[in-house]
């Protein structure tokens, strides 16, 4: 098939995907007394956002239970002996999980802007923020009791979820020591981002495994689809932190860069031999000229670091979709095969 | 019993059961990678505190089991079958969750001491203050899912926690509502200190019923009379600050009323024709001196709102021990009850 036609097939299944799980966040996250807490707590979830995350767990499972791409209820799926399962709920509970994650990570980063608006602690103040996060932790929690699964099947998915989360934060913790370092190794920087990043990925395939009651192999197999995805979605953002224009990221070119964020590129770069030092401080001039972000940015390309990483998420998606063999071969399959590969070759 | 012998009684039974809930700590939440994420994680809980939670929690149990106070071994705890439950992972989730809510709540309330020693967010920095408060709120899910219980009664258990610490959430939001409103109503501050304090106690004391596998009737009863002590305990809270010296309770009389916080005695007093803002504005100067204090709260004083906290106090402890009936009769329903009265009773 075309990229073209792929692209669209693939903007198609995540856009459709959205729209229900924006009504069922609706449903499952009502704003409750005090308002003002429920507000802040639902204040980014709808501002947008792609829903990427919800999206994967819901192909992944009509992929499992070999369904039609569309055709099926989320609130009444089928595990694997014919028995209602929500999946939606699973859904809606990660996509929470991550807007907690990253209404404290605007915090901690001191960002002021996120999916253009301002971020939580901004459009409120900090305690609010702190407390919008902490509020959507448990209702994560709460929302994942509520997919009607029978009981040995909930507690392996909060079992996922828990251990998920302590690892984001490990992630985060990791994410921030880096700063404060004059060099990371690439291994270090991957396991960073695997925890930050993959792990929510990972557990979002991996729960209709769990919830629709598949085999171990195919729960490990799902689960690894999604760390491999999630790490090389998150290469791509840093790719395109360097490649892409103001206008299609929403953000100034080299923004990690000014920020002196450490990135596969830089450590790679690093590596090569490359005084990445230097850069960052040309960079973190509150005055720096485009052209000096485009010098910036050529010297790591020069290097070979934009290519590695480029070549590096590539890697990781394809040894991601080795892991669908898992998965009986169907339409819903083959799109969360094209989404795993829409997630490098996106702009944007 | 003399009060002296029933007080003796009551703090070694904290004491001991403290002792063994400190292990566990060590146990459930060794210090991991990333470091210094895991040692900001254990800051509070290695300055001190009395672990009231967990061990109102195994006293619950004992009483429920009906053995003999500290001669049955916590990890290894009889059920209603005589089959063995880990009540004591139970008990350490309870107070990393209340460490959770204390690192977060001195962030949101720029507090610069707890326990003795600097803040969390002092000690370190309030992003890895932020952080560490996120690890130990999945670190509890993790623990909660180390019973051993059958699968229906974990599922329980999450559920009671996660309904939980939404609960304590939306109480800390209120309370922060509070400061910026002019009046409050006695109920609204009794719902509040509901939510923000007590809800915690009430879990606390209904876990092993649910664990332990006990019919609803004494579930319910256990959870009641945990949040009618755990609102005794905050309205206790209340009054110790407006009548013990600096000596006893490590803080400046009338801390309260300098922060312009709202109690039940300022609450009362307002509703008793109080000019309470007159006194919150007194006190406010920075060189607020001891008679210019000992004046404030001599006025709640003589308004009787300090004898209407300490009554309400001491009605829910009573209205709590009544619950205690749906227990066996024997020597930890007793200490229980006993815990309960030490509570209003206390000096710091």
């Amino acid at each position: 098939m075309s990229g073209a036609a792929r692209d669209r097939r693939v903007s198609e299944a995540i856009s459709e995907r959205r729209d229900r799980v924006n009504e069922a966040i609706e449903r499952e996250l009502p704003v409750e007394v005090p308002e003002r807490l429920y507000e802040a707590s639902r204040y980014l979830l709808d501002a947008g956002g792609k829903r990427l995350r919800p999206a994967m767990l819901l192909l992944a499972g009509e992929a499992l239970a070999d369904v039609e791409p569309g055709s099926t209820d989320y609130r009444a799926f089928p595990d694997a002996a014919g028995a209602p399962v929500d999946l939606m709920a699973a859904a809606v509970s990660v996509e929470v999980v991550h807007l907690f994650t990253l209404i404290h990570d605007d915090i901690m980063d001191e960002d002021d802007l996120r999916r253009g608006v301002p971020a939580v602690h901004r459009a409120y103040d900090t305690e609010t923020a702190i407390l919008a996060g902490d509020t959507l932790y448990s209702k994560a929690f709460e929302i994942m009791l509520r997919t009607g699964a029978p009981d040995d099947r909930s507690v392996r998915a909060l079992e996922a979820l828990a251990t998920t989360c302590t690892e984001i934060c490990e992630g985060q913790a990791l994410d921030i020591s880096f700063e404060h370092r004059e060099s990371v190794a690439v291994d270090e920087y991957l396991s960073m981002i695997e925890r930050k990043t993959a792990v929510l990925y990972g557990v979002a395939s991996s729960l209709p495994a769990i919830l629709l009651d598949a085999d171990e192999a195919t729960c490990r197999s799902l689960h690894q689809f999604g760390i491999d995805v999630g790490r090389a979605f998150q290469i791509q953002d840093d790719v395109l932190d360097l490649v892409m224009s103001e206008e299609a990221i929403g953000k100034r070119r080299g923004s990690d860069l000014i920020e002196g964020k450490q990135t596969l590129i830089t450590v790679h770069a690093r590596e090569a031999g490359v005084d990445v030092d230097a850069i960052f401080e040309t960079v973190a001039s509150a005055d720096v000229s485009d052209a000096e972000i485009d010098d910036a940015v050529s010297r790591l390309d020069d290097a070979g670091s934009i290519d590695y990483a480029r070549e590096t998420a590539r890697e990781y998606v394809e040894s991601g979709k080795a892991e669908l063999e898992a998965l009986p071969e169907n339409a819903a399959r083959s799109l969360l095969a094209d989404v795993a590969d829409y997630l490098i070759e996106r702009d944007h």
